[in-house]
């Protein structure tokens, strides 16, 4: 059983790095919060014996030795950085809670045949710099480092300049460290586990999603002197293709969501009509076919209304991750684990997206939910209890140890 | 008649102060760009020969001399503000064509009865600071001059910080510079005078305007992981609002315009659902119970969007314009300077807000249109003819003289 005190001190302690005014965290990848957790967390895998390093994107790797050190490591993590008004749960529990799995297994003098990884994933939120996951995209080969280090933040700042003001831009490339195998602990993020009662959500699958970015070219006019039918008017134009993307989703629903997250109105004022808008669309299915149809159905609607309205709507798909399907082996061992530490538990799909969906593209890989408040999530009222971040860190636990033997 | 090629000269001279690569002009009220058009300005008027004064919201008043100085004094002029994104005639014309009218009484060595007064008023276009004819309404009295200091822009500036930092909070108090009646020149802003091959619109009313501050409060959630259904999102709030907003206007028209030209997402992430925007909404009528019937229709539009969508959303009515009607006299005045010049005209309804509107409440006043291209306004396309900018300041000199008494 892991020490169920330290974790909640560890996750309670490290929530001071960008603490926001609601009980939140605002921890944007590569600022200078996230440097001090990274700080704080390379010390105290240190201190917990732990050889670490960090790669060319930042990504913080910190290895436990085993008895046999020709097999290739567990790993186990997540990420430390949040959304701009984000919580004290999504990415550090998995990542604290990895930690914490090898400070019990240090306490009880526990060695493993394969060797341990415990991982600190820069960007997983994508909300500075996009795509989400993205030094676990990079480390599996979906993108190369150069591409990764180029992408830029609305300000403009690349990734490579964020990392080297952080310090942060390791001398190891991408992918040095192997690994055999990924588990990630996770919040769940929805409201299931919660609904049902059920301690541990062993994930068996993952949406898919679309990101793309898009941009409204209108007609800035005068608001008092243009007569309506005249108009051609982006935000008109945004919010017939919000409300379109938000009937697509449903019509296609249960198993499929859509949102638009950012717009901005190029030099608003009150009595101009907006001439330009950018925007992104966020499209997701745990179902490749319903991404399809998402993506068909919504260049359908743009279409349309652009052409009725007059305004010319530009998307571009920057981001395409297919569904999720984790390793039945993995699956296994971690229900096993949930079942052997008589916690109750079900199968489940994760609406969001995590590192260990782009690791188990190239590695078997699994993931352990625990509930969340309300299923509230990307958001300061974030919650989930003691107990359950104890239950899913002592899943975790139990896993690893199946998986790289005693 | 004035000098063409003078007037001209100088409305592409003062262009280059906040000149924008499309061709436009972003001089917004009490910037350092306005502050170097206001300095040339006030080394113009002083040049030709009038006595410039500033009151305490930084408008400039030139004083020409009359024969007889117990006539209060006939005003003209307009703005030298613009838009984020403003062209080179909104509000420019009007005041550099009374710079002209007094340019060309100089050189004809023409003395008036009745002294004449050319202004500049600060923030005419409300971009920065609302309401827009900020400085016209605390003219007559519709705000307190304290009350108009302590207003702030986006950035938290105030009006008075503004003035300050420009050097152009005057040491006259706002009203100091009595006026007998105010007639202004300005681009039509629409599409009628062109469109009918008129030269001159005589200006005998104007729309009403409602100005709103909104604000959506939706909740914040996971973009992937939460189901359509349990969703708050104030994007989908805004945009049912932006729409019906339209359709009220449409259904109340031709004789009724609404916008919402400002919407600003806080703490926005592509995977986040809006929690909360903050927005604005313009509507006008030159009819008062078309204005009333829009804030009813409006109110109630939001109120039921509102309650299904389960979102809080708030309206304040900053700023109710009521609809103007000029001074008959003066727009006989302004139509017979137009017929003696042998322009073509017609009346005509202003769909934008101008100073003159505002002292239309307290003294006798009245406007002269002349034709911009495609009726385009508040825009960096915005565009005039050198010919019909010399034609409409002409019938402002005329109208001045017949007012003035030579
Ligand atoms: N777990 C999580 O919130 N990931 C962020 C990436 C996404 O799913 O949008
Ligand atoms: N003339 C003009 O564009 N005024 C700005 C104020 C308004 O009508 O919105």
């Amino acid at each position: 059983q892991i020490d169920s005190a330290r974790l909640w001190g560890s996750i309670h302690e490290t929530a001071q790095f960008g603490a926001t005014a609601k009980g939140g965290v605002r921890r944007l990848t590569l600022s200078s919060e996230d440097k001090q957790v990274r700080d704080w967390f390379r010390k105290a895998c240190e201190d917990a014996g732990l050889e670490v390093h960090v790669d060319a994107l930042g990504s913080q790797f910190g290895l436990r030795k085993g008895r046999d050190m020709s097999k290739l490591p567990v790993g186990i993590g997540s990420h430390l950085d949040t959304q701009p008004t984000g919580g004290k749960y999504d990415g550090i529990l998995g990542t604290l809670g990895a930690l914490e799995v090898i400070r019990t297994l240090n306490d009880a003098g526990i060695e493993t045949e394969a060797p341990i990884c415990v991982v600190n994933w820069t960007n997983e939120e994508g909300s500075r710099f996009a795509p989400a996951m993205m030094a676990s995209a990079a480390y599996v080969g979906d993108f190369t480092t150069d591409d990764i280090l180029s992408r830029k933040d609305i300000d403009g700042t690349t990734v490579g300049q964020a990392l080297d003001s952080i310090g942060y831009r390791g001398d190891k490339p991408v992918g040095f460290q192997k690994l055999g195998c990924f588990v990630e602990l996770h919040i769940e993020q929805g409201p299931i586990l919660e609904a049902e009662g059920k301690t541990i959500g062993v994930v068996d699958s993952g949406q898919g999603v679309l990101w793309y970015d898009g941009k409204i070219s209108g007609f800035e006019s005068h608001a008092g002197s243009t007569p309506m039918p005249l108009r051609r008017d982006a935000l008109a134009t945004l919010s017939e293709i919000v409300l379109a993307m938000e009937s697509i989703a449903k019509k296609h629903g249960p198993n499929a969501v859509g949102t638009i997250g950012e717009a901005v109105i190029a030099n608003p004022s009150r009595n101009v009509i907006p001439g330009e808008i950018a925007f992104t669309m966020d499209c997701r299915s745990a179902d490749g076919a319903i991404m399809d149809a998402l993506d068909r159905d919504l260049r359908a609607a743009i279409a349309e209304i652009g052409a009725r309205r007059k305004v010319e709507v530009k998307i571009d798909l920057v981001w395409r991750k297919p569904p999720t399907h984790f390793d039945p082996k993995l699956i296994a061992a971690v229900e096993n684990a949930a079942t052997t530490l008589g916690y109750s538990s079900r199968r489940i799909t994760s609406g969001a997206g995590h590192d260990a969906c782009n690791l188990n593209t190239v590695m078997p890989a699994a993931m352990v939910f625990v509930p969340c408040k309300d299923g509230i999530s990307h958001n300061e009222l974030e919650d989930a209890t003691q107990g359950d971040c104890a239950a899913g860190t002592n899943v975790l636990m139990h896993t690893v140890l199946a998986i790289a033997g005693v």
